[in-house]
């Protein structure tokens, strides 16, 4: 499918990104980097990849496909440096969880002849690093693919759907605006409701938590997730996910209200709505 | 441990304790009944139970242990019902997932020489019905043991604490409204955020549930769970869930406001206090 794939950014999607490749065949030669020189080594230890470089733009040197794994803000940076050392012909893809203002700097960025396709696979875990890293990490899973109209390059679109469709991603298109809004409601809603539940019991007595069940524990899972990450991607789609937000509120306060008033058949139907809407959530 | 034990209500919870409990011997005789008498020959089918009575009276005579598996608002009525045919001796536990209410009820119905000690093992699936039964639900589990000072009989409330650390529970003693504040947050509130965030998400495209991962799955998981057992639940407990839910929302602000100000640390500071938080939470 390419000759050389690079991968710049070799922590848990990176890895499995290039895990996932090199199985099923897709390049000749998979070159990494990683800011953390450590990180890139890794993969070349594992032979994961065939080469670790110390520089992104080294690193990209020669590559048919660029797969920028970076955390979210990083994204538009890291296309600005190397997008003069991109070979002609050659297609950047990412896989950062916003994707309208990245996209829009990344598709500046390119010179005539490179094209950028922005991506964004939903897959993921609380754990992070090389070894959280799985070869089938995006089996089964959606892949956002986000042209923007009238200027991603159709071929570059298509290798790039291609691509993730052959890491066993099930690949689905929207422009990037409409993945950020898609997002907020169905990937960082969940997160900021699982960061608030945490905070609240945050500030009760922590042998409660000792007194949990499986409710508990599943419903902050993601709430385990790192810091930083998900401050990158709260705060770029920080607009879409405060309407989510609000949006949210308001059945909150649908709820309290009728639990205060002992109004039993709203609570029921609210409940009821909300469990015939669950069956139809995806199990992995 | 007990010569004749007796189940009252077989969905879930009532079939997994009689399966545990006959798996690991502690009782002769298993007496089952069910407000569905389906549910009830399903157990004795199963070999689960040596007889499914028709009604809860008959089930109860001779039992030196009655466990009420029923919906929580139903176990005082079922208390009630009951109380008049106990054998002198015979202890009654229960599987409530609220205490306060029923406890004190249930202790009042009770005449002299017999004795009820509420429980409530943290245990249980978004799945309903006898078929989800499993004879290791319980193990390595918290289960509640909620005496009344001065109420509760101390050589029953021996009984009922080694009875669930027999099935294979982490016993955990306290009071009932302590135990109802307690699971207000650990678990109703957890509940309440999923059905929210249900909702919130049922008022959006339908297609974009097919765009999310296992974030959505899992922050939605309890949802799922039957509208008549957690109604029930939600409408005993409410004044705690209200407090727990206004707790919530505090922190729900303030997120929103970090985000809709663009105050990074604000954000990361809140993520990063809700991971060390959830690092804390029992995996099963």
């Amino acid at each position: 499918m390419f000759d050389t794939i690079t991968i710049l950014g070799t922590g848990l999607i990176g890895c499995s990104v290039l895990r996932a490749a090199r199985e099923r065949g897709l390049a000749r030669r998979f070159q990494a980097w990683d800011i953390r020189p450590d990180h890139a080594l890794v993969c070349e230890k594992n032979g994961w990849a065939d080469a670790a470089s110390l520089s992104c733009v080294e690193a990209v040197k020669g590559a048919d496909l660029v797969v920028i794994a970076a955390p979210t803000d990083r994204v538009a940076s890291l296309v600005a440096q190397i997008a003069e050392h991109l070979k002609p012909g050659a297609v950047v893809t990412d896989v950062g969880s916003t994707k309208g203002h990245a996209v829009r700097i990344a598709h500046a960025a390119m010179s005539p002849g490179r094209h950028f396709v922005g991506a964004h696979p939903m897959a993921g875990s609380e754990k992070n690093g090389p070894e959280a890293s799985r070869a089938d990490l995006f089996e089964g899973r959606v892949c956002f693919v986000t042209p923007m109209a009238d200027r991603t390059d159709a071929g570059a679109l298509d290798r790039v759907m291609r691509f993730w469709t052959a890491l066993g991603s099930r690949v689905v298109v929207e422009t990037p605006d409409e993945h950020d809004e898609i997002v907020a409601h169905v990937s960082h809603l969940p997160h900021a409701l699982a960061v608030v539940l945490a905070l609240t019991l945050e500030a009760r007595p922590s042998s409660w938590r000792e007194r949990s069940g499986g409710g508990l524990r599943d419903t902050t899972r993601v709430a385990g997730g790192d810091p930083d990450i998900w401050r990158a991607i709260f705060m770029e789609n920080r607009h879409e996910l405060v309407r989510a937000i609000d949006a949210a509120d308001e059945r909150l306060q649908d709820l309290k209200k009728a639990l205060a008033a002992g109004d039993e058949s709203a609570v029921r139907s609210m409940l009821a709505r909300a469990r015939e809407w669950r069956a139809g959530v995806p199990q992995a």
